[in-house]
């Protein structure tokens, strides 16, 4: 597997479009558009939220029907989340666009909103979009970029990778974009990702391995402990690679189940790292855990904690706070067993040692903590599971973002 | 029922001294004791953290084993938590204290600490106080003040109150004092929270009526999330009102509850406004639920949510992050059910009603928003229960406070 650089566009059979629809944003682009030039195999994972965006609904009745997908239609600045029935026409608004001005019929093309909750969509702006876009898709690397730039809200940079591996000697390609910032605690997926290959898989494998792959990806990070609405990660695969279509769970499944995590990986810790307000990437790895489940829930209560968040920021080694955010998290342990390390690019310090407080140099912890990526690395001693989840720092600019977002 | 000026040495029988021990804090009080005249019925309910605080683990076993209590001792400054053996041990010097200075058989002496999580306290200090304290010990209103004052920490006003009530022709007195101000999130009861009363009650019905009375108290306010590993809320009732013994759940045990039920309200609603950084109180009341426990659900959900809190921090009545917490929350509903309304003292607006979001004057929201207490209505329309939580707004100063606690 080697990674390369591209998103979206990077797989064969692939185009991306943006426009600057003024939808509630000025002066930048606010929506984009990717599209296969066939009908895809597609899968997808969406937000475990009771309120669900009306585009989430749009696009689980699509992937869940067993039809294909040809295009998905993105918007930033309002979220179509809370909309009634007037959000849902939107949505088929948006898809009947693309099927006037593509021909691609409009039960294939998916659509994703992210901004403003409660808030109902210009429909004309949006379906003047899709026409402004139609125009200009296009293949290369450029165009997947500025997908992933027009896609953002209080994102501060884009996010988009792609990696390329062999199957049955073809070359394959996947490419990915995502973003997200505030109420990121993905459960199901995270806030808005989208994936495309050119290898040619089974349906049902394709959503099995996106379904796994996000258990120790996407769905360990969070900014802020907020469920959103919208959360949606949707992979196409056009089959354009010509490698032997994988219909088992064989070594080529594996390699590309490898691939796929890689890409989602990536993905989620640059969201975490680029939480609303974050300054720094906050790891929580936690091994020897007795189940798999139980080093996922530690290591996510531990990046999740604002007392947890607001040390990190103020490098401030108060271990305890750690060790309070595992206590409550639901999983069971005994403290007398537990081994806790503060851990950087500039080094490992041993805190707490079954049960018991160290003495340890300030300084040094302090000098671990300011580097730009901090973990905390826990040794539960009870079994042999671990996990690592991601999150950022809580810090000012946090609060600042959130407190007037609307404006 | 009567409120009056007043705290934990309001009931016949309880004084309380305090001391300056230096234990962490320099220049302020930070040791409180309350002792009875005899030994009392005792009630408590503790965190449900794993991770235990050495004192919670002494209280247990003292409330538990069926011994009587007769005095508390607590200190501010650090929490004895993730302490292991010499913790627990700090316990048992500190009750040996009392027992050599009060003669107060030392098992029925319970201990309780808040401050910074894995340090270990100072023995002697402590020893030294409690003998300090000893010598006075004092009735009265101002004694039961000093104690509230000397048990906080982050918190910026002390916490007590005091009710009186009519049993049998006796007047019952029932006093409390509690702290807390971050890492608030009880879930069993609260920080620390100390209730007298000179009731002649059962211990089991004293423990039932706890248990059932913080459900909608204690356990309904959060400040962060972070529940903590030091959660104590101890009852001592010594009997000296001279009523007949309480033994069953009749009207004297109401009218008890009641009371019961006002001063657990009124402390831990004092805590949420004094939550680290506060500027204002942040309720949540929820009818028609389906359940109880929905109701409990949703309305804890919205007061926990960063971006919920945020938002009333800047006065803005972004809305549909209060209805993303409720769909995140666990509980299930009907968006299409629900009406989400605003209000303060300065009035009440409808902003989003079955499903659709209403237009309305943002200025009319500002000034609702901008009240010292602001509720977030939700009728769910699926059913016929209620709760209400209460929190607080996220401010600058959450952060500034919790980015370097210790030093």
């Amino acid at each position: 597997m080697e990674e390369i650089k591209g998103g979206v566009t990077s797989p064969k059979g692939f185009k991306a479009a943006v426009t600057a629809a003024g939808i509630k944003y000025q002066g930048r682009t606010d929506m984009a558009m990717v599209t296969c030039e066939v009908p895809c195999v597609c899968a997808g994972t969406f937000t475990s939220n009771v309120v669900k965006a009306a585009c989430v609904q749009w696009d689980m009745e699509l992937v869940y029907s067993g039809r294909p997908m040809q295009a998905v239609v993105v918007n930033s600045g309002i979220a179509n989340a809370c909309t009634g029935k007037e959000g849902f026409d939107a949505c088929e608004a948006t898809a009947k666009a693309v099927e006037k001005a593509l021909g691609v019929p409009f039960d294939t093309v998916a659509v994703a909103s992210t901004g403003v909750i409660g808030m109902q969509l210009p429909v004309d702006k949006l379906t003047a979009g899709v026409d402004a876009m139609a125009g200009k898709l296009e293949t290369g690397e450029n165009a997947g970029t500025e997908a992933s730039k027009a896609i953002m809200t209080t994102d501060t940079v884009n996010k988009e990778t792609a990696v390329t591996f062999e199957i049955d000697g073809k070359k394959i390609t996947l490419g990915g974009m995502s973003k997200g910032s505030g109420m990121i605690h993905p459960n199901m997926c995270t806030m808005l990702g989208f994936l495309t290959t050119d290898l040619d898989i089974d349906k049902a494998l394709l959503q099995e391995a996106l379904s796994d792959v996000i258990k120790d990806t996407f769905n360990m990070i969070t900014v802020d402990g907020d469920t959103s609405t919208n959360d949606t990660l949707l992979i196409m695969a056009d089959g354009l690679a010509g490698n032997k279509k994988i219909t088992e769970k064989d070594n080529n499944y594996n390699l590309f189940k490898e691939a796929l995590f890689h890409v989602c990986r990536y993905l989620a810790k640059r969201m975490a790292s680029d939480g609303e307000g974050a300054t720094k990437l906050f790891e929580a790895k936690v091994i020897n855990a007795k189940s798999k489940e139980d080093a996922r829930t530690l290591s996510r209560a531990i990046v999740g904690s604002n007392l947890s968040k607001a040390a990190i920021y103020g490098c401030d080694a108060n271990f305890g706070r750690f060790l309070c955010a595992m206590g409550y998290s639901g999983a069971k342990f005994d403290q007398n067993d537990v081994e806790l390390y503060f851990e950087s690019t500039e080094g490992k310090l041993k805190v707490f040692d079954k049960g018991v407080p160290l003495e340890f140099d300030e300084d040094f912890a302090v000098k671990i903590m300011k580097a730009p990526e901090v973990t905390v690395f826990v040794d539960m001693n009870e079994g042999s599971e671990e996990a690592t989840a991601w999150g950022c720092d809580l810090t000012y600019d946090y609060v600042k973002i959130n407190a007037d977002y609307r404006s």
